[in-house]
């Protein structure tokens, strides 16, 4: 009688020192080792390590609604469901061949996954990661969010299309928006989830779309934003992800250039240009939009400048060390956490006083992303 | 032996039922009866309740970091610190004999409290409720607010000033702006934490701050908005944090008209309005900002209206039923969670099809709050 009983006390004080809220929490890839570090970002602190997930190289990952499982977007077509309460993988299906990026339902019920082999984008149930729908597009498909009322956006590299799969029917409703443009490499949502904006490797401007019109029109914006690149070579296409909205202004990383591009929110035409220590990769708004920290590509990677918004002047420069990959603000924007590659470290740093607070062990540390994700549209 | 080992096991048993994540979470105000509805989100369903928190009529609250404790500002003075996790109270302090609102540091250390009587402001540590800081303003304390930098505004009804508090030394250093107008009733600051607005009794405007100003000049906006309040009784003083982003513009609800009003969220002029059914309790965006769902003052506080952003139309009405006192959004906006106090019960609608989703038995419920305003600034 009695062994039972204990047994079962034991296991319940492991599950007391579980009982952890999910608010402040996050995972970092490690993308060498095929794991992801579980952090807190109120103890600045590693709390667990997630193993198994495969090859984690330009891995991405989206949060449920209630901030407990997350859902892995690996390379090599791997989805695999993690819960950072008990720190285990709970499901894993390979799912395609070779994988970019992924997004989760307004509603949490329905991860799609963004393929390049084959061409396409695959629906799961979020519970139980049975597929739900199969939307095969012979072309690789780019860009993949979700916006309000159950639906996907995403783009087809080969024919410069972008497609909105409506979800509330459960099954995939398709428009199809044609006349992107010439090889479209990425895309973003705004926040709000209205405009869609493509990137393109095969003309000189970008595309954007207003998704709250009943028939969206692709619409050429910053013509000659390329212009130049010939000046330097593209060692790391900036992400587009990295648009955040600074006070009244988009800020861009311009590629194959020092600088970085600023854009009017409302208009998307250009508002100025600020130079940049070399090329950037990211260009990331603290959440009050105040400042602007960059990142660089190769071999420039291992220094941090702060652009302050109101004057778009940099006001910060520093060196955390080798190998800069990513960065990700807490949510109301007091700390950043920065990916130090090289130096196997992840950074935790005051953004007013730019002081490092603290250092924390991670095993060649790429993407950072923090559970209050699971509340934001088209990440 | 046996008994305490099996004491243990059921107590751990009990943790074990706890081990929930908190991203999907709420509290939901029960006036009358002073205690607090937990409910989920995404089961729509109530899961506990709180009790023992005092006066809570106009009683507001705001959340940890983490998302597991909520601060409690009660009418009468009680600063309350529940735990949603093990579903109790944790902390109570009588602070003042009357209060009015609260907000949390961006760091999540401090909660800062605003008084009528004694005027004033009271900073308390978020971890024990040890007060940190006294400010004493001689004046009925209204529109306190967080802002970054472990900073507070709020303004003081009767000497029309907005005072900055920056406690990032610790102590309180205080900047005085003057001439914020005749006798300020209320005040928000927009979701960047930039721009606050106060609203005015005595003058025929409202006024405008830009806190990322070294020194923030009052500016007019909105002059005559208030011309024709003669018109209809004010039965209820509009909510100035009702005032929401819908695409380019903020909704208002205008002073004893039955209409919004829509202003320009770059230069604050007034650029719409739109007739309503009633005089405006709250308008509130849904966080797309493509809709905004008006309540009505009292009698006619038994009807919705939805409007379109894009066309400023109304779009659907209807009548939960008597007394429809608070509307809040799941963080992404697929569903609206409504507090109908008359009938007892809060009702949870699909924002999509405006069909009702469920009905939850409440006491008189009156504010609902979800967690996800842990990362929002400003509320």
């Amino acid at each position: 009688m009695l062994r039972p009983v204990l047994a079962l006390a034991l296991m319940a004080t492991t599950a007391l020192a579980e009982t952890i809220p999910t608010g402040d929490l996050g995972l970092v890839v490690e993308r060498a080792t095929g794991s992801l570090l579980v952090v807190d970002q109120s103890d600045r602190a590693r709390i667990g390590r997630i193993e198994g997930l495969g090859d984690l190289s330009h891995a991405s990952l989206v949060y449920s609604p209630d901030q407990r499982f997350a859902y892995v977007f690996g390379r090599d077509g791997g989805l695999t469901k993690v819960d950072i309460v008990t720190q285990a993988v709970v499901g894993r299906v390979m799912q395609a061949g070779n994988s970019i990026g992924g997004a989760i339902s307004d509603d949490g019920t329905l991860v799609a996954v963004s393929n390049y082999e084959p061409g396409g984008v695959r629906i799961f149930d979020a519970d139980t990661l049975d597929m739900v729908a199969d939307i095969p597009t012979d072309s690789k498909t780019i860009g993949l969010v979700d916006i309000p009322g159950r639906r996907f956006v995403f783009t087809l590299w080969d024919a410069g299309e972008t497609w909105i799969a409506d979800m509330t029917s459960g099954e995939a409703q398709i428009t199809r928006i044609e006349n992107m443009g010439a090889f479209p490499y990425d895309a973003l949502v705004t926040a709000d989830g209205r405009t869609y904006i493509t990137g393109l490797f095969g003309a000189d401007n970008l595309t954007a779309l207003d998704l709250w019109q009943d028939k969206p029109e692709p619409r050429p914006i910053l013509p000659g934003y390329a212009a130049g690149r010939e000046g330097l070579p593209v060692y790391k296409m900036p992400h587009l992800e990295g648009w955040a909205l600074a006070g009244q202004e988009f800020v861009l990383p311009a590629v194959g250039q020092h600088e970085v591009l600023w854009v009017d929110a409302r208009d998307l035409t250009e508002t100025g240009r600020t130079a940049t220590y070399g090329q950037p990769v990211f260009a990331m708004a603290r959440p009050d939009g105040r400042q602007v920290w960059v990142n660089f590509a190769h071999p420039l990677n291992d220094t941090i400048q702060v652009i302050d918004t109101m004057t778009k002047a940099v006001i910060h420069e520093f060196k955390p060390g080798p190998g800069v990959l990513h960065m990700e603000f807490t949510p109301r924007g007091h700390e950043v956490w920065l990916s130090v590659r090289d130096a196997g470290k992840v950074m935790v740093y005051d953004t007013r006083t730019f002081e490092k607070l603290r250092e924390i062990d991670a095993d060649s540390p790429s993407g950072i992303f923090f559970t209050a994700r699971a509340h934001r549209t088209g990440l």
